[in-house]
């Protein structure tokens, strides 16, 4: 029997948007995957959004009237407000488009629009690591570093919607160069991206590595992946690399202990497959600069949803606003 | 006549204690202030606080069942839910003190706790400078460095009541060491202690600046408030260390933005004198550093209760509670 008031999420990215019909409880009841193809424009890949959603009411034996909402983790940047992807770097010639109207008018179901990072905290929050908790801090550590914040059991937007950028605190003042324009931002300092740019340095210094080998001597091909493998294989430099990188995700998430006292920080992402290499320096760089009743109330988790958080955080948008 | 429904506000600090009684819209009605005398231990100084309270009430000619409620202001750590002072520095000998029941048993009024900073925060929300804002930070800038959040129009506590340590952001991760333990603080770095000390060392270095000849040669005597006299007429070096702590402040001023993507970041504490060389550099960091989106949303204004910050502060807490 159908659960009444399934919900669709849609996560809608640069390369992919994956899209499911989700029972209230989480429970996927259909599934629809497929390239995004962005070169081909927003009309086509609206339409394929549409496509996508319509496959997963007719796969799941639901009718459209049935579905209560409909939920987009979308790149920001966003206009929440009215549902507006206003120019999102990985959507190349999109530009103030009125996602939520276009797909609501389309389908003729209400839809909500979240940044992907705040919809990943969402489906965490409701589906994953952070069932119950009032204060969460969600972090993905990836190519970029981003994040969400449930403050309060709700999601916290601040005055424009854009509260939450955590990957852009700055670390080290006068430290690189980061895609934002800002110097020494978490992001470029601890996510994958700023781990194989370390790495290529090295290897372009002929600091001798593992990581040469494994690249085969060509440093272009030295990802964050490459790097934790040759830490794990005991490589002295990968593994500096990334203690250096974690403990500065260490510094940045001692900050938020100091600053939100939350009950729990969950970390997800590409980089959390490297475990204790992470979540070790984290640890300990909490407890050894945060206050110490801070400390001692933050649990520090992996995230749950994996490669499904996308999805489940975009369901969790509709959830979070359906009537 | 009188406004229904006054609150009485007191706000207890380490070398004093000042209370007013304050109608629902911030007017003082009555005041009154002496000195703690922490010394003489945590009974000579509740029997102040009560002497206190019932002075503002006869002033105000007011009886006391017409009082809505009490509101503390008082120096962390607290146990706000239970209305306990765990083990504040600057009161010695005060081991769980649970202030709130003592003084709502002695006065039979409702009594409500607060740290110092998350009061000052209400007290700056309710009738300074950050009146009908949604999302606004309090920072104040004195020998330390606080904070208090208004987030979605209400005071944010976090999980233990423990949020808001602005000032123990790190941001010079292997800086100097901050009384809390921690290296490289926003507090070990921009706060007057930490200009003071700056300045103290290239005295005692011999480098040439009229702070010297203003300390008279002794650099004990150094304070903040002397090298912004010394900035002031001119002096290079005082110019250099008042320049790099506030861009310091900036830092971690921009980092706020980031995370909390506030419409005001509201300036207090006595630093504040020193105008555009602080408010200069913070908003030129903000400029730099956050987000344009962010950095167009906030306004960074200075406080503006001034030394009534305390107990319109305290009296906020009261007003934030009261039925």
């Amino acid at each position: 029997m159908l659960s009444k008031q399934p919900v669709i999420g849609i996560d809608l990215g640069g390369t992919k948007i994956s899209t499911a019909l989700i029972d209230s409880v989480g429970r996927i009841m259909a599934r629809d995957y497929r390239e995004t193809q962005a070169a081909e424009g927003q009309e086509a890949v609206i339409e394929r959004m549409l496509d996508s959603a319509r496959r997963v009411i007719a796969q799941a034996e639901v009718t459209q009237a049935q579905v209560a909402a409909v939920g987009i983790g979308a790149p920001g940047p966003l206009d929440i407000e009215a549902g507006v992807l206003v120019a999102p770097p990985n959507l190349p010639g999109w530009d103030r488009v009125p996602l939520k109207r276009i797909i609501e008018d389309a389908l003729g179901i209400t839809t909500f629009l979240e940044n992907d990072a705040n919809a990943a905290a969402l489906g965490e929050h409701r589906f994953g690591a952070g069932r119950g908790r009032q204060h969460m801090i969600y972090v993905t550590v990836s190519t970029g570093i981003g994040g969400g914040l449930i403050l309060d059991g709700k999601l916290y937007h601040g005055a424009s919607g854009m509260a939450g950028e955590i990957g852009h605190m700055t670390i080290v003042p006068y430290g690189p160069l980061c895609g934002c324009g800002n110097r020494g931002c978490l992001e470029a300092l601890a996510s994958g991206t700023a781990i194989a740019r370390q790495a290529r340095e090295r290897v372009a210094r002929g600091v001798p590595t593992l990581m040469a080998d494994l690249a085969a001597g060509d440093p272009e091909r030295i990802t964050a992946k490459l790097v934790a493998e040759a830490a794990h294989q005991g490589d002295a430099e990968a593994r500096e690399i990334l203690a250096e990188a974690m403990n500065y995700l260490g510094i940045g998430m001692a900050n938020l202990v100091n600053l939100f006292n939350p009950e729990l920080i969950v970390i997800g992402g590409g980089l959390t497959n490297i475990g204790e290499l992470l979540f070790g320096p984290v640890r300990r760089a909490i407890d050894r600069r945060a206050f110490r009743a801070q400390a001692q109330t933050v649990q520090v988790v992996q995230a749950k949803l994996g490669k499904d958080v996308g999805v489940l955080g975009a369901a969790a948008v509709a959830l979070a606003h359906k009537p």
